[in-house]
């Protein structure tokens, strides 16, 4: 039997995994993301290390993976930015986790991970090709053809956040306006119930929120699931948005699945019977699936099966796609 | 040395050529397309017969591809549907010629032919990937993936025409608004002139135009070239609405690679700095892939290098791409 380790550093937890070839998850270590670098390097080492030691007697190690919240370098396996991890900027992820463990390592964009993550043992069990849009602080995405994540000719395929979805809607951060960000993540979810509040609308969504922090995207979701007004239009806001970037995508490329990942993704079905009616108007490749029956037949849109897992999942899928980890390497461990 | 034969079937014409596996045209074919199906077979088969017959001495027979401008289903051989092409509608095209020629015969959507074609022998040369637009009667879409057209799970990807640009714009045939097609069509930049005339606007537009007939997309041009300012207009809409579509398939895709063919696609020069603006606006990736200075290194978004014979040679390439035809079959031609 062989395994792999997979690692997800996020912004707030860096959890590492044992996950063995078949799928089956050995063992999970999670914990606080350290404010410090170096720290974090450390944590992460020692997790890898330990795990890669209980396993390695009763099986075959195969390599580690590691997902991160940023731009990828995928060559160099170095970190170009992360928005959520100041102090990585350009920082070789890989090599300086090479020099430590004497194993080489994959660097892979988080929202990548994901997607892989939910095509090997999530949503996309059995299919080659699908997209992930992850819905978090911003949007995400992956794209996984032909059982590989995609990447595109400089690593920075799956945008899916900076589609323009209205040519003169919201500025965002990236020069652009309208992205799919501005009204798809948490950030504009927690945005436009500000503005909703400021604006005197009747609405419980600040009795929902945790009375020492500012509202959040979470706060609306409760207030939405206890049916107040304001609270929807905002998640109807964001599944037409969903919805009109969502159908261009179909109308592109025709992928067999896309599934909607993030922490957003829980208030599905909040947000999804907007995004359906939008895909019915705007994408005739949908409608005409539809017709011909196909909608009852397999999913081609879902929230995500492996939730907070997915990452780390498809972290630890990546040596597993043909990279074997060097045998001279291993000692080092 | 080896041959295929390409089949390009438009509404005005039928195009047939044999080409080496070199990319050297040995001959091609030209005629207008008559309006009876029966006699268009027949045309077709007697050409691509002739053709055959006077290559197979020299050189080796892969196979047939043919390219029809409209929903094809590729396993079964059999065109959806043709819109301009009536009478076509659910008919056996592949199975119909090679019940005439006894040689397997591979269909394929006009647009991801003239994609092929560009990444074998136009403006994609030495890449593995692609995406093609077709400025037509509508807007077209092939993508190309590791050398070979992408059709998603039902056939119908590359449908990029209806990608949605403005959410509450122009009602489009689909069903949809502000569909990608309402803009940068021939068609739509005819309505465009139309309006422009009727309200009165100066415009030299219709003194362009051929006297017999109505306002053309060629007219249009014409006029632009002269500097009117209403056709110069006409076509920053059209450079703006490809500029927001494009930004999107770029910040999704990553492709190395994006070819604009089609008739519309001889106004390049008229249209592309408003598409170039609106990408830098719009597009992150494009953006830091300029400011990476890449640029200069590869044309990235181009017209097209084969004009109209993007599909034909397109066509020839797919019995190229491993599917090489049954031997026992030769005798029949």
């Amino acid at each position: 039997m062989q395994f792999a380790i997979g690692v997800d550093l996020g912004g707030t937890n860096l959890r590492v995994a044992a996950i063995e070839t078949t799928g089956r998850n050995l063992e999970t270590v999670d914990r606080t993301t350290a404010t410090a670098r170096e720290i974090v390097l450390e944590d992460m080492t020692s997790a890898i290390r330990s795990l890669v030691n209980r396993y390695k007697s009763t099986h075959e190690f195969v390599g580690i993976g590691v997902g991160i919240p940023g731009v990828v370098d995928l060559a160099g396996g170095i970190l170009r930015s992360a928005a959520n991890l100041p102090g990585w900027k350009d920082y070789p992820v890989a090599q300086e986790l090479e020099s430590r463990l004497g194993v080489p390592v994959l660097l892979e964009n988080d929202a990548n991970c994901a997607a892989l993550g939910e095509q090997w043992l999530g949503a996309g069990i059995g299919l080659e090709d699908l997209c992930m849009l992850t819905l978090g602080t911003g949007v995400g995405g992956g794209l996984i053809v032909n059982g590989r994540p995609w990447h595109g000719v400089a690593g920075m395929a799956g945008e899916v956040g900076h589609m323009t979805v209205i040519p003169d809607g919201r500025p965002c951060g990236c020069g652009n306006r309208g992205c799919l960000e501005q009204y798809a993540s948490a950030t504009a979810i927690r945005r436009l119930a500000v503005e909703a509040v400021v604006s005197g609308e009747p609405t419980i969504m600040t009795l929902c929120a945790d009375p020492r922090r500012e509202l959040t995207a979470e706060a609306v979701f409760q207030a939405a699931l206890r049916g107040d007004r304001a609270a929807h239009q905002i998640f109807e806001i964001a599944g037409r948005a969903l919805g009109i970037a969502l159908a261009s995508l179909i109308n592109v490329l025709n992928l067999p699945l896309f599934v909607l990942g993030g922490g957003l993704s829980k208030a599905w079905d909040i947000f999804s019977p907007a995004l359906f009616r939008e895909l019915k108007v705007r994408s005739i490749v949908f409608r005409t699936r539809e017709e011909l029956g196909a909608a009852q037949e397999s999913p081609f849109i879902t929230p995500t099966r492996l939730a907070g897992n997915a990452g780390l999942i498809g972290a630890a899928r990546l040596p597993m796609l043909g990279q074997v980890c060097r045998d001279v390497c291993h000692p080092a461990i």
